[in-house]
């Protein structure tokens, strides 16, 4: 048990907390990426009121929007309402917001000047916002389920900072990677720096468990994501260790690298739904918490179907310890409440004959 | 040797042929996805005059474009430039194309009753153009090196009919295939039908060698992949064995699922860039020669780190024969073709080492 003093104290509903550890649970823990978000009526009310931006930066919105899935959806954990872009912008990148568009940086990076230019993140000052919100979520939520913190992590944030934008094949980060790779390491360096400190910072204000998100991993080859990106994130989740709260690493893609994986010292690894759970877990199950991993799009599927692919996946990991469910990426806009509030009662029913 | 007529005949450069099948050659071949493609300025003069889709059905055209890479870059195998958007065109859908914007289908395919009335393909009629561009390539390449004919896999076709255009989460066929499942397999049979005829066709007059095209294999689950992608690759891939010409799948994303490509029954596995070609070999090795697979964006590096790269994955293959050398997928049209020139030399070079 890693952190005894954690468990032992009044998390109410610490399933997530426990899988995490590979801990005993009477049935398997159940949250969804981006959970706080456009599916749900309530989310898209208050949307229709203030921006993303305006959403994540003011602690009383992004705590409302963070608290909505937990009593409408019944997960067993919630996730900060935040954005993996606010540490490029903290490190002085600006950053807009088109609607219908997506964020991106109008001036993107292209020199090892730009990189040298970047500034020191500190938290507590530019990102206060972030702090604020975690407190008012903690005071919130009363202790009713975890509250999980995260940060992209070092070569998505590189990724975003280098294209601008999304990217079909991600022409410009590329060329660093194979042409210019001292300055990548630079940039993904600093990157490191700032996650590091923003991770500590959220810790500090009271999140029970860490993300690190590497939604672009997956656009890299073998020996480029061990070096450009696995290299950065177990930095990071190395020196968090001694914060005793669950560590999660989420390489979108990065399934295929099974190898590579073993290294990551986190807790957990969040897999997409391409992977064979039962396989990943013969590999990697001896060392880490598995979490995932459902497809998103069969949450447009009818609740019995729904409840057929949970059952694969349940059947898949077999009986015992150590499986967080939840998507295999984030749920889609598009999906039915309802929908979304079958996918967790299958979990919760189904999941129990193998506990 | 599994077709002594084929590989007597006068092809004079019959290094790919003997490759496909793990025959011994005196250095790696190599050919490049869309390497009759804009990033020759050769092929962006005949695309200046004429619109993509009267590019392909005008074998004169079709057959200019075909051979340019052959002199201009060098390969070891032309492949013949087409699109596989031919089939549902044949099957009877609207095809249109929008410069700057690519194909799409106006009228995507919604119901079990649209595909009820597709048409069955007759490739002699319909597709002829393509019949007639082969035979011309075949005449103008004068057996310099073989040509290589290709499909579209089915489930890529389906993806494509279903979508109407490229997608970024592909909600409507993964309904298809979470809720639909009977009406997938219903269009899936109909289009397998389509590609076995038309390969065939393309058989009689005259390819030297087949590659299917599975691109959109890798936005599927694993139980999803066999069920919905390789089962029907399976089925047109053995029934092409008795053509006596080398058979090559090539499933993007497909890497992950190691296992269940061991039963495709091509005599060629296509990877992308995320396999490590060497772990690859380990696996389908003693079955199959492997295609592949330096990541596209490498080439926008410069010829010293193209070389570096090369070396790389020659190195991990390893010595000895049954490695085809090509990009993991199509080359971009923003390489300088002194690149791909300078990648197709570090290719001849560099191989001769490992046989």
């Amino acid at each position: 048990m890693k952190n005894p003093n954690m468990l032992k104290n009044s998390v109410k509903n610490n399933l997530f907390l426990r899988a995490c550890y590979r801990q005993s649970v009477v049935r398997t823990p159940v949250w969804m990426m981006r959970q706080a978000g456009r599916y749900l009526p309530e989310y898209r009310a208050v949307r229709s009121k203030y921006d993303f931006i305006t959403m994540y930066k003011t602690p009383e919105l992004a705590t409302e929007v963070t608290l909505q899935p937990i009593d409408i959806i019944g997960v067993d954990a919630a996730i900060l309402f935040s954005d993996i872009l606010v540490i490029p912008e903290a490190m002085g990148m600006e950053l807009i917001f088109e609607e219908g568009r997506g964020p991106s940086f109008p001036e993107p990076i292209r020199t090892n000047e730009q990189v040298n230019k970047l500034k020191t993140v500190h938290p507590e000052d530019s990102l206060h916002f972030v702090m604020d919100a975690i407190k008012l979520c903690r005071k919130e939520l009363d202790n009713r389920v975890p509250l999980i913190g995260f940060s992209g992590a070092p070569w998505t944030l590189a990724t975003y900072m280098i294209e601008g934008k999304g990217s079909k094949n991600f022409n410009e980060i590329k060329k660093w990677r194979y042409e210019n790779s001292e300055y990548l390491h630079n940039l993904l360096n600093r990157i490191t720096a700032a996650v590091l400190s923003y991770a500590k910072a959220q810790i500090r204000a009271g999140i029970q468990a860490f993300q690190l998100f590497d939604s672009w991993a997956g656009i890299l080859d073998p020996p480029g994501f061990r070096e450009f990106a696995l290299n950065y994130a177990r930095q990071i989740l190395r020196e968090l260790k001694s914060e005793n709260i669950p560590l999660i690493y989420f390489a979108k893609g990065g399934g295929i690298w099974m190898d590579a994986l073993q290294e990551c010292e986190a807790d957990v690894i969040g897999l997409d739904w391409t992977v064979d759970i039962g396989v990943a877990r013969s590999q990697l199950g001896a060392r880490y918490a598995l979490q995932g991993n459902l497809d998103p799009t069969a949450l447009l599927a009818s609740p019995e179907k729904i409840r057929r692919e949970v059952i694969r996946i349940l059947d898949s990991y077999g009986h015992g310890e150590g499986h967080i469910f939840n998507l295999g990426h984030g749920i889609l806009p598009q999906v039915p409440v309802n929908h979304a509030q079958a996918f967790v009662e299958a979990v919760k029913e189904e999941s129990l004959k193998y506990h």
